[in-house]
């Protein structure tokens, strides 16, 4: 099973990830946890050509290939192994990030990443996308009081420094993206406490999930 | 007007570029020098990915990506503007280099490539290309006696380190291609000494490109 978290900058998807991992090995599960960009060691190099401030003149279409290329080397090295071998596969961020980000936020026409989604990847969709929804003025300062923490590091802050319209965008892109797919995404409310998140969270993961 | 050299490694294109220059700018005409992968300044930072030789994991579709994603930065900061404005751009290296290295030596699909070039950059073609062709023996040898003396640096060894039969697979391929593209591709005698070259060379440029 191939299971993503979505959400902007600062929903917490980071925390939740524990309480996850924590909650599929009680009940038996072998995990893969991993994150886009930067989940193999070819794409951390590429996610630090992505979110390093100084390169705000990337283009559009070059960031799309980008994350294309971390995707691509991510799935073959590992998603596409753990899956084979039965594991589950929870992953922070996947192709609903470039469709929202790149194009509902950035403007690309969605129709050419689904295209080149298609070409590159053999169209590998998650069984399940947790969304955890949030507006993006909480977002974004949960965001940076865990940089000025130094929970954060400097080259997560490219996206950070976007208007707080482009993370308009990227919320209503993605509310828009769990509307056309229900049957794939759950929409959990980021704006609560950690705790509510967290048993939201593993409600949806305990109906999916039987203990083995 | 927009004009590639292609090659394999060691066919001595970057010498060429040199003695093009001159004469292009002895007839007249305004030029613009540049090279794939790393002609922008985040063009370079995914060239080191690409050609450092400790990412021998990266998958051939992420190589594919990363090549794409370098040339659609460049196209859009530095080609497009150069050709707009009625400069003469000169690239080493542009997609054929991608379809012969990729396709023909790394076994691609080489429709897949077509199509993701078409997809990302419109289409984008050389009006010519100048193909220096040479054996891979004495190329490779050239490459690394530019190595040793100092002239090549480390971060060019990835593809020096393929085998010879991977080398052989992309002479063939530039071959091919110019056969199928006989209107747009000039074939020069590399394995002649350098102002033999450098004579074939600019005899094509002289009958494309009159005194201004």
């Amino acid at each position: 099973m191939f299971i993503t978290l979505e959400g902007i900058e600062g929903a917490g998807k980071t925390t939740q990830v524990e309480f996850i991992v924590s909650f599929l090995k009680a009940r038996g599960y072998e995990t893969l946890i991993t994150r886009e960009p930067g989940g193999t060691r070819v794409g951390s190099q590429i996610r630090s050509v992505l979110l390093n401030p100084e390169n705000s003149e990337i283009a559009p279409l070059t960031e799309l290939l980008l994350y294309t290329a971390d995707r691509v080397q991510h799935v073959t090295e590992l998603v596409r192994p753990a899956l084979e071998a039965g594991k589950i596969v929870l992953c922070d961020r996947y192709v609903d990030a470039t469709i929202v980000y790149q194009g509902y936020a950035r403007g690309l026409d969605i129709g050419l990443i689904a295209t080149l989604h298609q070409l590159m990847l053999d169209d590998l969709k998650p069984d399940l996308t947790i969304l955890f929804d949030l507006g993006p003025e909480q977002g974004l300062e949960r965001a940076w009081r865990q940089i000025n923490a130094g929970a954060r590091t400097g080259d997560e802050t490219r996206f950070e420094n976007e208007t707080l319209s482009f993370h308009e965008k990227v919320r209503a892109g993605y509310l828009e993206r769990s509307r056309l797919e229900p049957e794939r995404f759950r929409v959990v409310d980021a704006s609560k406490n950690a705790d509510a998140v967290r048993e939201a969270t593993l409600r949806i993961l305990a109906d999916e999930l039987p203990p083995r």
